[in-house]
């Protein structure tokens, strides 16, 4: 079993500083794959602004429904929901109405809202499946972000976006790779593979004498271009031991 | 109406290389919602490897399916439905197997991936929903994907684990900011907001004489911390001469 623990551009503090905050959702699935996408990336607390009640108590008890859905929190209007924050972000596919806050790309907002949330608290606000946020919700938001999309289809499902937006939050993009546990093989066991295929070819006459020296040259390159492993090395030397065996039978 | 379109790192001949591959997908909404992902984010070639034959079915049929789902090729096995791409990449929770594979971080293997997309066709699998991909199927990939996840909760939803990385493959942290409408106001009107504030506090015993200067100095920055936009400035010049105007009679 190998489990890959994953480094985070946020410290837990940073993720336990964001507020997500669902606004007006009407379907259960999506106010659940919220708050699965939280708990993928670390994130713990989720607010929901007058939900649809029948979808809010259906999120909550559907199976498997984490911690993070039943401690959520419920408020009857964006302001309260948003009242301890000091950065309030609103999403919008845009391209739905005039907008008068500035717009900034996911990739520089989250930028901003990772700066903000060194210190202290940020608000993040999705609007319904159906209608986004409304001139009303946006009126508390200090600026407004968006995922780049395509033309052909701006409008996201209310669950990938927050999956989208959290990943961003996280994402780290010079973390580095997670210990390689494939082990090189070293030139001398480079050698010895090359040896066992060079008699294999000698005895199945592919190498000719008369050109022997280049198509061993030809071999020789292409063993190193495989850059085996120590481990494939075991695993063909054993090969064409057999295959040798066979020839010589 | 304002219309945000939105640069993507890759190209429309790059997008239209990647293959997206599900393999034994169980759930209608899933397949449905890895389909709305890509056309999200530009990408079109969905492939399905023996799906369940109701789910893919009632995934095609769904209101709003897009042409990519209508136009997702279904295949019988891995290895047909990658045999045309020079990289086949997996995408894996970890943790759940010992892996005889190379695993790479999204951020560091979504670069990879763009890099091959650049002259190639690269296929990126997805496995079911309850297991993954088995050994076998990953017995067809060069390597493997994994999103970074927090310990708690490994395993994302596969809707959102598909937009998640399609996001990342077309992020580009270098884009600018879509153009700022906003006109920031000249310091001559900034001064003229400056005017009409002061006049108030003179007329309403705010600044008192004998600390004039002293107040007037602190407004004025005050004045400049607003960091007021054109637009902005007039909106003040009328709500304070109104104030003015009510003070006065």
């Amino acid at each position: 079993m190998s489990i890959v623990k994953s480094t985070f551009l946020l410290a837990p503090a940073e993720l336990d500083r964001l507020r997500v905050v669902l606004v007006e959702s009407r379907n259960p699935l999506n106010i659940g794959a919220a708050a699965r996408a939280m708990s993928n990336f670390g994130f713990r607390h989720l607010r929901v602004v007058s939900p649809y009640e029948v979808a809010y108590r259906q999120a909550k008890a559907a199976v498997g429904a984490a911690d993070l859905l039943a401690n959520s929190e419920e408020y009857a209007s964006v302001a309260e929901a948003v009242a301890d924050c000091t950065l309030v972000v609103g999403t919008t596919a845009v391209g739905k109405r005039d907008l008068q806050h500035p717009l900034k790309r996911l990739e520089q907002g989250g930028r901003m809202v990772r700066k903000q949330l060194a210190s202290s608290r940020v608000a993040l606000l999705f609007g319904s499946e159906r209608y986004g946020l409304s001139n009303q919700d946006l009126s508390h938001c200090h600026w407004l972000l968006h995922i780049p999309t395509h033309q052909q289809n701006i409008s996201m499902n209310l669950g990938q976006a927050v999956a989208v937006c959290l990943y961003e939050l996280v994402r780290d993009g010079r973390a580095v790779q997670p210990a390689q546990r494939v082990k090189r093989a070293t030139a001398s066991e480079v050698e010895r593979a090359t040896g066992v295929l060079m008699e294999a070819l000698h005895i199945s006459g592919y190498i000719k004498p008369r050109r022997a020296v280049y198509t061993e040259e030809n071999v020789r390159r292409l063993v190193r271009r495989l850059d085996l492993s120590t481990r494939d090395v075991e695993f063909w030397l054993g090969i064409m031991r057999q295959v040798i065996w066979k020839m010589k039978s």
